[in-house]
């Protein structure tokens, strides 16, 4: 209901609407209308109201709500489904509940705030208030296990196109960290739950430092952390920003599920900061420490390497880029 | 309680100890322990009481139950929590909600039926009650999820061994199907959860065919499946048999979870009936067929197969074995 009088106030642009009109377009008592506009009001939108012409919509909130993301969202699959909460322990640990129970593939869970936060290798992921874009998304491709990591280098692709429609050059260190000035902007934590011969489902989890200024970061990180807004140099609109991130995913999976991991390959490879460079690289398990340069990924979206001794192919693993001597 | 109560009688062998006794060694009342008695031989317990000397255990029941189990087990790891159920739909089901509410490695769920059981790719699997052994194991392996295939092939060989010391020789078509001439006897279904640096857990879920009668199977089925009763021509005793491939997993799983892949990848060899076989492959996703010699299986559990175009390798498939012409 509440979506339906937004839409309606959207459509009249400028001008007034009356709550008379607003009722019987949709069939509800005055009073009913009165009440959702409150609520609307409570929401954050500018509602301003006249006596005698009624109500008109001055300004939307830049809170991610399920009716704002989806207003002219026009995707395929990404977002049909979104799920906004306020407060939740961390968005992945929702969706695959959801997925669990049968939610619906592009389905989408967002929220202002992530109390337990979580990056990889069970990291901390600094998730505050309104200041940024924490969701995940729920896949199901007709993929095997092995290959997964296509939707994390997807994803960071997606964020990267997003950041291009702002202005802003993305720099992608594989396989999906996001950098400036070798600052972490966005965090992606892909999980899945799998059969050998398929992928039940996959949650994309991803964490986009949109409005965080310098002193929100805690001082841990303050040195290896950033945000769009820092590197804009002004503050950049929620709402606006995830639909150009789901559209670019629904665009990319569009190939991908089809098959077709090439166009997200292209791309990742067009923003990768990895690729050309001096790495060092330690092993996610083994600890095992080994240095080369980065010289390709494959279809699978490993890193290769070539090392003193031949080329090595990393599917998992801390990634740094030395500095040139 | 019920379990002391049965180790009690189960040391004191043929000799018959009084319910005076018992209670004292427990601290509990008589009135206690003959309740607990009463409740054994409604499990299926025979235990013999005589007014004078006491109770005798006879026969313990073939049954499924965890002190069963345990009596004697002796395993590290695996097995050391089971939970026993009737009827589940799935033991792979339960034992996912185990997992991810924390449940230890190790932890073994069994039922005498399952009403949904499930095998690869969405099957069916047929779970009779009190005929076969119905079980799932969580494991916590610190693998990558490409390496899951490893925990599969694991079970097969722990099945396979478990087997042998029953006097049946089994062959393991890959990637885990025991077969006995040309019919199913066991099927495995590995589900995993993970993230693309390492997995959460991974439940084997094991269906072993032990007293089911070729009358027992559903139609559809009769010409494909068979049992190791039938294989034997007589009963098996599945709590024993149960034992014995706990024990199996746990020894292998012992090197596995530190790394060393190469005794089940050994064993697995020994009992394949797919290596060195013409075969013909079908893709689980994509359904494309080809036929080729089954050469070999690589350190990720992966059948390499020695096409007319040069070796491929099978992460997931149907594989058939062609008749020799």
């Amino acid at each position: 209901m509440r979506s339906e009088i937004l839409e309606i106030l959207r459509r009249a642009g400028d001008k007034y609407i009356s709550g008379e009109e607003i009722a019987s377009r949709l069939g509800v008592s005055r009073t009913a209308v009165w009440k959702h506009i409150r609520e609307l009001r409570e929401a954050g939108y500018e509602i301003v109201s006249q006596s005698r012409s009624g109500y008109s919509l001055r300004e939307a909130p830049d809170r991610l709500l399920p009716s704002e993301i989806q207003h002219g969202l026009d995707t395929q699959c990404i977002g049909c489904q979104i799920e906004a909460h306020e407060v939740v322990d961390s968005t992945n640990n929702v969706a695959k509940q959801l997925a669990a129970a049968g939610a619906a593939e592009g389905t989408v869970v967002v929220a202002e705030q992530q109390d337990g936060g979580k990056g990889r290798l069970e990291r901390h992921f600094f998730s505050p208030a309104g200041k940024g874009i924490w969701f995940s998304v729920i896949l199901r491709p007709a993929f095997l296990p092995q290959e997964a990591p296509k939707c994390t280098l997807l994803a960071a692709v997606a964020v990267a196109r997003a950041m291009e429609t702002f202005g802003l050059k993305a720099g992608i260190k594989w396989p999906n960290d996001i950098l400036y000035e070798n600052k972490k902007l966005v965090g992606i934590l892909t999980e899945m739950s799998a059969e050998m011969d398929g992928i039940n489902y996959i949650i994309i989890g991803t964490g986009i430092n949109v409005n965080i200024l310098p002193e929100d970061f805690p001082e841990d990180i303050r040195q290896t952390a950033t945000s769009l807004a820092i590197m804009k140099g002004e503050k950049i609109p929620r709402v606006r920003f995830f639909q150009a991130v789901l559209r670019a995913m629904d665009d990319l999976y569009a190939s991908v599920r089809t098959g077709d991991f090439e166009p997200v390959m292209q791309e990742w490879k067009k923003y990768s900061i990895t690729l050309g460079q001096e790495v060092r690289v330690i092993g996610v398990r083994d600890g095992e420490v080994f240095t080369g340069r980065a010289a390709d990924i494959d279809a699978d979206g490993a890193l290769l390497v070539d090392t003193a001794d031949g080329r090595r192919r990393v599917l998992a693993g801390d990634v740094s880029i030395r500095p040139r001597q």
